[in-house]
């Protein structure tokens, strides 16, 4: 029975059907399925446009859209019966179609290929996603700014290298994030925007000599407009690669605050504390709380990424139009699609939940005389010095200050007149974590007036 | 000697100085001197700014400008002497500046630091290759414009799975890549626009308390605007990374027409004839004409995407702000773009020398039955055939051609009512790869009047 | 009753257990319940040791053992219901073996822990999928050795850059594959080899301190030693990616004949004609017959090389021990694994059904003048001239034939001779496609006899 | 001038030379020159066989050995000039060859083939690349064997989730590093072994009528036999793959150890101290220690499997034989090669200069009740429980400590026996974590005696 439907699929000249290897390799009805609402969307909108062009009648075009309509309260209620040997979603709903309402069914193919037809349905799709990506980051930027206010002056170590080297906010920090998934959606966005165009009625490759309307079905589906070449509309899969390179690079950044998280959570730094949701515990260990969440949002980049890797691979060196290679394009892009959802949603939780250690944080910051370049820009702006000599004089005061076992607020005046005469009572204005963070003033700065400015923004911007 | 500069640097901290293996992981001055213009023109704009803002004296901003321009041109003259000891471009020409203009040299590091020096340098450098990338992609569509326009109605298979499907135009192929490098030049354009921001004044990582203008560094240099958050500013290279993934997309365009090339010269195909500028030949072969740059652009994808496995790679789980790590940044973009802008030259230049073999690809058309889908067409069309059933007449009058050693234009009418009594006379006039072309007047379609439409649309836009 | 599952695993320490987001993120189940034959075969090793040593009751073993295998014919017969809440494989079996025999399920765990558990299992999978790729690949060097033997004196071009240089055989062809594959072969042995190592015993991640005897679970595991440090039994995931280093290789080779299948079954080239039963047809373009099988495997590469991306991308910079990041391991190399044993069997399938047109090649081989080369060295060997001078006077007569729109063979001895005196008529016998190859005898070489003897020497090897 | 080169290279087909964009995208001789050694050791080995082989006069093979050497002193010498317009190293070399010792130099080339040439080339160089890794990763074994003999017993946290779950012990972590290095190096050992057969003989890809002695080669070269197959010879690049598969998973264990030792030398852990050699400090910050080489170290990852890509992706569906893409091979590797050679060196260097804390990291091993999981191993050990209720127990006892701010061993067997009376005083001969370590006696377990055996074991191997 498998070798009837094949046969009559292929028209009869096969003297065989494809067997088991076959079969497994070859049809993709056990993943394209997910493209069904898309395929249906797809076949109404051409089957619309076939009658307004008078290329079918208006009668098959209404048996045709209640047929399918039909069809897709099956899928989506889980009883339509997909059949590997049809191959494909595009042939399993075609074929259904015909069971359900004969002979129009047939009409509904026309001025169009599978090769459009996928390519629409997969763009359809991608686009689902790009909106998905769009409102996920939304979603974890919101979360973001929630803790950028709450800590706007909460003193934090600014690192490099991871070790201490300015003092920063709690706020500040957040922010740099929020800059991150703001670019991330606006990649989002353009790519969007850019594949955003109909390859229906592209046909094969070549295009149809029915006088079909793409505008139609372009507007039909919510499309900017048709694509302008028919090869290209059929060969092309830049717009899930594009797609793929953004997620890519958003989950780079979500790998990267997903790495502080488990870091800060670690019992060393204690900068933070994961909701008990977004981790996991030892039931004999109660300080030990697994950031799991973490570790596996920081891993998704693997997949993520491997996807983008696979699907460039698959492309390369592919001469036009249609080859079956590119049937390996959709599983990389739903696995990564998949993933960045759900690692953009443990985020959002992860980040709405967090606590952090306030006094913690404050103390971090204040070690390792995290201030000394403040003392020396002082040096510079007040006194005049220049730059290199302003260090120098830094220097010396820290190797004091370290000698006495203090911190450099507790020099006295004389001690620092020891160093460099010129010192006055206004050094100590700049010295101590929270004068530092709040002289940081320049645009873009740490300075909480900065961060609260920069929170006000964002609010606005994402309404 | 080496010792004694590397403790000027660190401040007398270190009882040793890096040997060798050290100064070998280390230090980036072999690579990062070709950032040295865009390091100058920072510095110029950031000197000029202090001025502005009273931070330094007009004086020293002049004899520090002075002192830059003096450093530029000797390495452009190549008569700077690089200093591994020194590290970086950064400090190459700081070191430098100090031996000329002496002390006021001092003051040009006020109010930033080495980290937002070198992410303003790479965004400048990166910005430039965008623009290159830019202007390439033009010229190369202006190629395919030429191709287009010589060979609107000139016919060829259009391939489906490297078997000929239909037939379509020479100029209609060459169209198809003007769209996918249309959609590449599109992409450099967004991700130019998106790291057009200046991150200088960022400082180390929190801003600074220097009274500095960063909107007026960010015009001088031609940023949009400065970076809104300090500790982004350092910390991300995502522009890095989507200039490499716009670069990959490219690259995998490249692949594909290079994979054409390579296919279309071989003796079994002879489509078409690359210009002895872009092959090599054997001494005693004189048929043989290796297609070297199409190869080699094929492969250019490898190192391309290779580069943007290796950032990603370098950039995943980095905790803010800046690392070490980050310093592997550069090698892979200088050479990625470097083979990008080879690549696209060579294929704009043999794009340009190629000879079609006009003869050649219409015989290669014809063959195989591939007006087989005009003619089912034409049963739905004019008949009112559902599709499915078109293709089982069509299937039967193939089968009798096949049987008479004839293709289907030179089936009789008779012969052809025999299978399907309704068809007409005016059947003829689909058959024949000429009809076929013209007939695919479909928006995006192959007809040579859509090609031209195409063409003229593409050179208007291109202006 | 998730909830209250959650909190029995993780000891009522948390106050809520994990929302949606974190069960879809966290929980493993929905894949890692391929590894219940080899998490059970695991257990019963353990159980077996454990009573050995006397840890256990010899009564609480056999419970154990016998429980195990109600368990694994539940999970074979597809009765087993998995449950999410319970995570991962490890956590359901032991659950359900607590139904199953009650409180000497809690007896199994001991001396052990997941870390080592899910270590060991994924090794024996992993091991189990190299064994399965040695067997592929032993089939496919078969079907090669099939044709190869067939074919050993077939004639037909060796292509440089796709562009014919000299001749080769059929058979020669071939076997190229047959030591690519081998070599893919030997890969894996030696990762089968180096992973066959057992971690159980490792427990979290310091080994444990109950005297339980490693080697012994090794032995009954088929490990050929226990691993010698527990830190790295538990943490490293080495083995997995040189398995997916091994399946990327044979990837790339399997790809590469994929694209010669494809381009010899175009029309161009028709080097070749596949089975129906590894190509799809259209219903009314008889000659077109897609390679379908052919692309796909072209394309797997990509996914397989992806996974090996992913997973290094996953370890990269991971602290030791555990880090729950490496979860993420398995679905990649199941992945890859189930498409590298398919392509495998397609190609086999393939290569076993594909009929060589050998007029065909053979008229391929001949063309441009694809035997100079053997007449330059003629030259070099008989009249001991200089290689380079060889070259010249090929090149004239080669020219001297194309001029008269001869092949070198059909020029007649005086022709010759005007070029070069000295020529006799023992030219002749090294002119022609057969000549040519004959005379390649070099150790290698593709010599009909040569190939016959590699052609002997594997079939006596895969015995 | 290059025109004319270029002509008599390619005999005088060519109405052109390259121009400027294809001599940049075509010759190699910019990289390709770090074969020069390797290539003039495969020509003298050929000479001498052609010699041995009467195929050419003892008297030119002496004089082709002479005016090698001379040609390979040049080089080493710095003087030689090397021409662009001859392309690659092979045309460079066999043109100074002739300028030195005239018309013998012609006859050189006998019997072989750029392919087969360039192929050996570069097998000798990556086969001197894995003994240079194989080497350094002895280095840095040795220096991890000192760590370990030094820390046998130095108590430090073994993490899960970088969350406190056991105390291991410093020389186990260590040891835990040469388990994985020494898996690299026989991965290196293996690759070396494949890789090691001659392509030399096999000419342009058929063979030769030569009658040419290619174990003779073989052996001079130190190849384990010639490879017997002619096209495969000059058509694959696995060995450079699995070079590089090797260098990629050894670089992922680099990378973590990296990211160890910055995590460990953070101000918040504290766990070791780096040496001044592999850091850099601030010149006013005297705690910062930035970990410069362990972040670049971490970091190599990404051009070292970057470098794997571009290669897969370059060899990804090449036809047989040679084709110009597979000249991207080199630059690729010499890079990888470099790069891991380097971080090797480093990271060498960093671990026998590293000062662990011994007292900061007891102190936190024993923090977050590290050794509870002993006490539920004693419940079951010795009071037979099962090992869920065990945990049980225990959790209430942590539970009863933290209760009472203090640690478990400091509670009183009364407490203990409050909660299960059966516990007895032999309970606190575990608790504690150098009890605790001590008793992991199992095989591979972190106890100290057993490190000191893993210590003495690799010791005695390395020899």
């Amino acid at each position: 029975m498998t070798d009837k439907t094949a046969n009559q699929m292929w028209g009869g000249r096969f003297a065989s059907g494809p067997d088991a290897i076959m079969e497994a390799i070859n049809a993709s009805i056990s993943f394209d399925q997910r493209l069904a609402a898309q395929d249906i969307a797809g076949s109404r909108a051409h089957a619309a446009m076939l009658s307004a062009q008078g290329i079918i009648t208006d009668k098959d075009a209404e048996t045709i859209r209640e047929g399918l309509l039909t069809v897709l309260s099956e899928i989506e209620g889980g009883s339509f019966q997909f059949s590997t040997a049809l191959e494909d979603i595009h042939m399993n709903v075609e074929a259904r179609l015909k069971e359900v309402i004969g002979e129009p069914a047939g009409r509904l193919h026309t001025g169009r290929s599978r090769n459009d037809q996928v390519a629409t349905d997969f763009r359809l799709w991608v686009r689902d996603q790009a909106d998905a990506a769009i409102a996920g980051l939304e979603a974890l930027m919101r979360a973001l700014l929630g803790q950028a206010e709450a800590g706007a002056d909460w003193v934090m170590p600014g690192f490099t290298h991871l070790q201490t080297a300015q003092p920063v906010t709690w706020g500040h920090h957040m922010m740099a994030y929020v800059e991150m998934f703001a670019r991330d959606k606006s990649r989002f966005e353009d790519a969007r925007r850019r594949m955003n165009e109909s390859p229906l009625g592209a046909a094969a490759l070549a295009g149809t000599s029915f006088p079909i309307d793409r505008h139609a079905t372009a507007e039909a589906l919510g499309f900017d407009r048709p694509m302008a070449n028919s090869l290209d509309a059929v060969s092309d899969r830049d717009f899930a690669l594009e797609f793929l390179g953004a997620a890519s690079i958003c989950a780079m950044h979500l790998s990267r605050m997903a790495e502080e998280l488990v870091i800060w959570s670690s019992a060393q730094f204690r900068f933070v504390v994961l909701s008990d949701r977004f981790s996991t515990g030892s039931s004999i260990m109660p300080q030990k709380k697994n950031p799991d969440a973490a570790e596996l949002i920081r891993a998704k980049i693997g997949r993520i990424f491997g996807a983008n890797v696979a699907l460039m691979m698959v492309m390369k060196g592919l001469p036009l139009a249609y080859s079956k290679d590119m049937q390996e394009d959709k599983e990389q892009v739903f696995d990564a699609a998949d993933n960045l959802m759900l690692a953009l949603a443990a985020m959002t939780g992860m980040v709405g939940d967090m606590k952090a250690n306030v006094p913690g944080l404050e103390g971090a910051a204040g070690a390792g005389f995290s201030t000394a370049t403040d003392l020396a820009d002082w040096l510079v702006r007040v006194l005049g010095m220049p730059f290199r000599d302003a260090h120098h004089v830094t220097g010396a005061l820290v190797a004091l200050a370290e000698g006495k076992g203090c911190d450099l607020p507790e020099l006295s005046l004389s001690d620092m007149q020891g160093v460099e005469p010129r010192i006055t009572e206004e050094v100590f204005g700049v010295l101590g974590v929270h004068n530092s963070v709040a002289s940081r003033m320049s645009y873009g700065g740490t300075a909480p007036e900065r961060v609260r400015q920069q929170v006000a923004a964002w609010t606005e911007k994402l309404g």
